[in-house]
């Protein structure tokens, strides 16, 4: 077998077998197959698309790449949420105490935040001394010890995925629903869990902006998890508007200790209880998803959950005293206003510039090498279908340098459309992609 | 700029500015945009083709990337003829002879042969001393001092091409006529020439195998020879069938010898005096086709060609008693015959398949690295059309190692298709393009 038949192949629409994408992956990962030629089958692949039993067959080939974990040790069912990214989903911060709590295993391998998504890591490290960078021995020990572990990807998770990954950054060919499926699964299935949730986003603020292609994306994954004997379901969820009323890193973890204390932004407690019980359900822990939701409704009003947080952190080298003293984390210096300019309703948001405009201001990454400036913020003062008046404050901006903030306050201004009429609400949850 | 968002674009089947094409093309032969971006664009461009416009910018920042040759000390029009290839394509060795003994300066740069296809530089040095490695200073002295000069690409010459062209041959997207015409063009325009006749070649034995696709590469190169001042046509000629009784190093330096010296066959003089015609006519050495067809039968029967082509074997090197003593080439030691086990007439050739034979037996390479054994041929005793009894030869093997012998013959004796009704008789010369 030659790289340069398969490549051929692929360019001409064909098919791989499962022995070709193996041939593929491996050698790849063990270098024999060079970035040059990967990259014209990233391409070609891009642009011909994969079948189902491709789809499958790479996943399976980037898993097996690298180790697997299990816990034989553990006594309950290991479950995970993953979310395909948007602006202000703080949800992990939230439902893993809360499914930690319920009496399940949550090991959950997360990512970093790029362009304009924010990553759980990032967030999670705004807290002083909270190491995510834990060996698989340590990742084991805190899981044991407390239900729940939030550490980055690995060198032996899938290391086929962080290369192929890293070579698609650079050569535009990462939109594609069948690269992003196995990219995702391959690393949520080395991680030894029972079950996975899978939030999948669509709107304005999500990589896949229009619901057939979030839907389609979601159908190969629960596919992919199906057929690999995990239970699998998703939900595609509403990105038209960032979730919650804040996003940045500090402001992230405020808000998801404030769902915990059973206050916050309704939208977040929302979802965040609606993935719990999806969790509780496909971990066996509930007999139903109703069962699931009021148990964890129950976790957060008993203040379960946010203990649970608080020995999470403290497991994981954090300063556990910011579940009361939020003025332990970074907070930026300065604040400043985006106001309306017209009356009306508003109608839509451009979501993504908003994640552009945080990371400019040094929120976000645009390269991987960047620092994250944790105490830069967003605050949203209104929703889609909230009136609004001239001169009404739209987004507050925390912000320590001021050099982009001319730039950015004008992305945000120019995001927010207001008409005449009250748009139709649209609901936060919009589908269920698995039972 | 950003190359990632040019191989975007492409992706996305957009067309490229010439300001476009020229960064991509220079940063990646200054080595800023690395092989693994330009491999990603290659692909998708493989795919989505490119513009007349692109293909006409592309060849310019090729030809760009390097120097540009020009003889302002040669009286005499320079013209040159390319073709592209196939299984015993011969005519540059008589050609080249041919138009300078008749008063005009071919200054002509070849390539190797790869896979199916012979290359001129690699007959040129079955001839012993031949010397095709010259500067450029000597390629001009060479063609001051009698006219012709027969070289290989060199660095100077069009090196964003050979770091292209590198990359495409590994990462499947040579066969695209976009990427084909601009790698020819660059090559040929950076020469200094004032005309260029193309030999298109058409059929089994071709890279382009169907007569539209070599057409449209023909219009293509003839527009943007055009377009870059230079008077240009194209002949779409047969490859069907090889060209002339032989293939294989020595034995193709024979065979010209033999049409320099007014024998050898018909077919391999024929296009080898209509394409001396059109360099005659486009060079402004004759006022018609027709009184340079007359010229160039002239220049053979007076023998002056063939001096021609003595006095520039000497120049370059090579001992030029080869035009009166075959036995200085090299020869291959054993010989086997492949017959007809059918009765008929000769109705088609998979002409590819005789020259990957030869390659298999040392006659041709399959990587770029491998060396080749002159010596080595095939004689063709069968022209489409002919009748057939079993047991009549149809192909002579002059062979060395016998270690792929019996698949090579087996590869020969499937490629002939023996029918009981006569095929109609095609044309040599099936077409003219851009006149």
């Amino acid at each position: 077998m030659r790289a340069v038949d398969l490549i051929r192949k692929k360019r001409d629409a064909g098919e791989h077998s499962r022995e070709e994408i193996n041939f593929l992956v491996s050698g790849f990962t063990r270098g024999e197959i060079p970035d040059y030629q990967m990259s014209a089958w990233l391409m070609a692949t891009w642009i011909r698309g994969l079948s189902r039993a491709e789809i499958a067959a790479l996943t399976e080939a980037m898993l097996h790449s690298g180790e697997m974990v299990s816990f034989p040790e553990l006594p309950g069912k290991k479950v995970d949420k993953h979310s395909t990214g948007g602006v202000g989903d703080k949800t992990s911060l939230i439902l893993a105490p809360i499914v930690a709590a319920g009496g399940l295993n949550v090991p959950m391998i997360s990512g970093r935040g790029l362009g304009h998504t924010g990553g759980t890591l990032d967030k999670l490290e705004s807290i002083p001394g909270f190491n995510t960078v834990l060996s698989l021995t340590d990742f084991r020990l805190v899981l044991r010890e407390c239900g729940m572990a939030l550490i980055g990807q690995t060198a032996e998770i899938a290391p086929a995925d962080k290369k192929i990954y890293a070579l698609r950054d650079v050569t535009s060919t990462v939109e594609n629903v069948g690269l992003i499926c196995a990219s995702i699964m391959s690393k949520k299935l080395a991680e030894g869990i029972d079950a996975l949730v899978l939030d999948v986003k669509t709107g304005s603020g999500a990589f896949m902006q229009r619901e057939e292609d979030s839907v389609l994306l979601a159908e190969l994954m629960v596919e992919t998890g199906q057929l690999m004997g995990k239970k699998t379901v998703a939900l595609i969820t509403d990105m038209d508007q960032p979730l919650g009323r804040f996003a940045g890193h500090s402001h992230e973890v405020i808000e998801s200790l404030e769902v915990l204390k059973s206050r916050g932004a309704a939208d977040l407690r929302e979802l965040s209880i609606e993935l719990s019980a999806w969790m509780f359900y496909l971990g066996e822990r509930t007999k139903s998803l109703d069962e699931g939701r009021l148990l964890a409704q129950k976790l957060l009003a008993s203040g379960e959950a946010l203990k649970k947080f608080r020995q999470g952190v403290s497991l994981q080298g954090g300063d556990a005293r910011v579940v009361d003293d939020y003025a332990i984390l970074p907070q930026a210096e300065n604040r400043t206003e985006v106001k309306s300019t017209a009356r009306g309703f508003l109608a839509a948001t451009n979501c993504m510039e908003f994640g552009v405009a945080l990371a400019m201001l040094g929120g976000g990454r645009e390269q991987k090498e960047d620092k994250i400036d944790p105490g830069v913020g967003l605050e949203f003062h209104k929703r889609i279908g909230d009136c609004v008046a001239v001169g009404d404050t739209l987004v507050t901006i925390h912000y320590n340098a001021d050099s982009k903030l001319a730039e950015a306050k004008q992305l945000i201004a120019e995001s927010f459309r207001i008409a005449d009429q009250q748009p139709p609400a649209k609901k936060l949850i919009r589908r269920l992609v698995g039972t």
